[in-house]
């Protein structure tokens, strides 16, 4: 049930989010056989950073839009992340803070089973602070599901 | 008050612990005025995770030892990654799970205006699951405070 | 100051809502002495929910509208009953999920000792998911509270 | 993608705890292709409830020891439905309460979309107090997840 | 329903833990028909706290013994005054913080209206840090409830 | 780095508001090289809670406006002081219910060390409740950062 070493998803999401050419590299990553997308989305609702993600997740078909049990797992995982984006309420407006993050969605099977299907990974970068401008750090989160 | 783009703190504390030579890595951060450290530390024990990065922080020099409010950063720091890597609850074997992490602390400047002064992210990534080998995933967090 | 075993108000509330005959089963309830009523709310916005439950609970004259001790009561055992439904953060638009719920609110001694005197049971049962029909799965949660 | 009325899992799974006669309502639902299984867990710590669970799940072969993704999914409904028992923090002892519980774990597709595959729902009932007999109310919890 | 000047209870609560002769100041609010207690509890373990809380409030009567309504007002006043502590999770040791708390419990109507009845305050005042001398800052948690 | 009994932050901010006489009682601090600021704030809106005390804090230059560290410590006490008064969610209106806040931002080194330099306190005092006048009990949030 091991991770696989090479297919760690959660840091290839992550990767994807801190390189420099994150088109290309995660053109690298379609030829390994992993599906993914990536976004930009800035917000002082958290509803609308979920919406974002959801939305390319399904326009770039990494989940299937007419199976519930598809868009469930991803639901979680976006959660998950955001957790890590927010250290403590997931709550941005409501807070008086806002975030600007770029977002990656990455799926493929991460472990050497292949018993173990299909995994997602939702990653999350960027600033979150004041809703003035420099008035912010950085932020990330990672949320990893079964899928 | 804006970030600048080649010291983002939480990005460098981050690339530390994915890439494949966090101590030459490291040393190169050294050799433009970041302070830093690198460990691993697993457990059941969310206390002991707590423990091992202080311990390597104050050791390393980047927090001074007799000054509460390096140690006060420092700590919230290291709670606020902790949201990212437990999402929720921030309970390891209370909930019957366990991590596997490596961490890195830095420390300096990340903003163009001198007077920002020093910042300190704490960063983790490793593995969380059940205590039962390869019943596991990906974690990161990323908790990041004035210092 | 054992829970009576045929008086357990949380068991009634939540059958309430399970029940084929919800209002048939609370009249039986009401000729053993206990008050109660029944509703139906469906939004993406908590403070709905709980507006609804408060007015039906007054309504029905389960609590007193003129003495605060007795919304007090209610108010918490409605905000207990929600993490259930919720499961972590006690949000639904601004994390992008909505709830379509039946709730029943109850209202008695469930215990040997007359001395325990009222007590107050806040049931919800449903389905929470995305803003999108069939894309769901159920819910439930249960509040109690002294009044 | 909706919900089939008959095979609502969370329903079936709560009303199992509450019934009279749970074992021969389980062999019913197993007649229905649902997998199920009961227990019974009383502990001061939230540790031993997830072991309890977790291992008759295992041990009734709801799900697979050996694939993660099982344990993962049946993990996450576990955490959802102690948050509905514990309604804020999910920490037992070390807020010095106490629980008796009875819980049910089932699988099987409840919607009309074959494609849905299977779910797990993990349903907890019982009463949470103070380690003094009688110093106690009811709780509930329900956690839903794909597996 | 209109809270009374003179009476609230919170604002007397807190007072007596940062008065500098606090046992007089609790006799002179038990001549105005208040009961109350004080005390003082250093420990790593919440469990500790709410332990010494309750023992306090029972030992001086200011709760009964054999009512579990009563104990069921304070326990949530206890956990909600934790919150103001803790600031986020409700641990302490396990996330290797301690405190030194004093602590007051109180009983009166705060209320203009005499059906208001008994509420119950417990607040806490002290400091928290890590587990090193002087490695600490101020905290304060109040919790109110009907009783 | 004991903290100075005369110098405890926490304490001379809380006592400041439930002072007879505030102003004078700040002016008093100020004379002892303590820089504060008072204020009152209701609504159903968290967010114009952490807004009117950034703002007093910011127009009575007990933070500098330009330097992102002193707002960020600033944020992170007040968001402290909610959770006191929050208590579980850090959330108001959408779960139905509003606060009468009146506040204090205090600015000083409450240590006995210089090296301590100054930390920052934001304190919280008045009522929530349902949004019905009279509907509402105290309730109390203390935030403490290094600054
Ligand atoms: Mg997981
Ligand atoms: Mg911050
Ligand atoms: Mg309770
Ligand atoms: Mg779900
Ligand atoms: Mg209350
Ligand atoms: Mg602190």
């Amino acid at each position: 049930m091991a991770l696989n070493k090479d297919r760690r998803i959660g840091r290839h999401a992550i990767l994807l989010l801190l390189s420099d050419n994150p088109t290309e590299q995660l053109a690298k990553l379609e030829q390994s056989n992993w599906k993914g997308c990536l976004g930009k989305v800035g917000s002082m609702d958290a509803q609308k950073i979920v919406a974002a993600i959801e939305t390319a997740a399904k326009k770039n078909e990494i989940v299937k839009t007419d199976v519930y049990r598809e868009s469930h797992a991803l639901y979680h995982a976006i959660i998950e992340a955001l957790h890590g984006v927010t250290r403590g309420q997931v709550q941005l407006g409501s807070v008086l803070r806002t975030v600007g993050l770029s977002f990656a969605v990455l799926r493929g099977n991460p472990y050497d089973n292949e018993q173990e299907g299909d995994w997602i990974a939702v990653s999350l970068y960027g600033t979150i602070g004041a809703p003035v401008k420099g008035s912010e750090h950085e932020t990330i989160g990672l949320g990893i599901n079964h899928i």
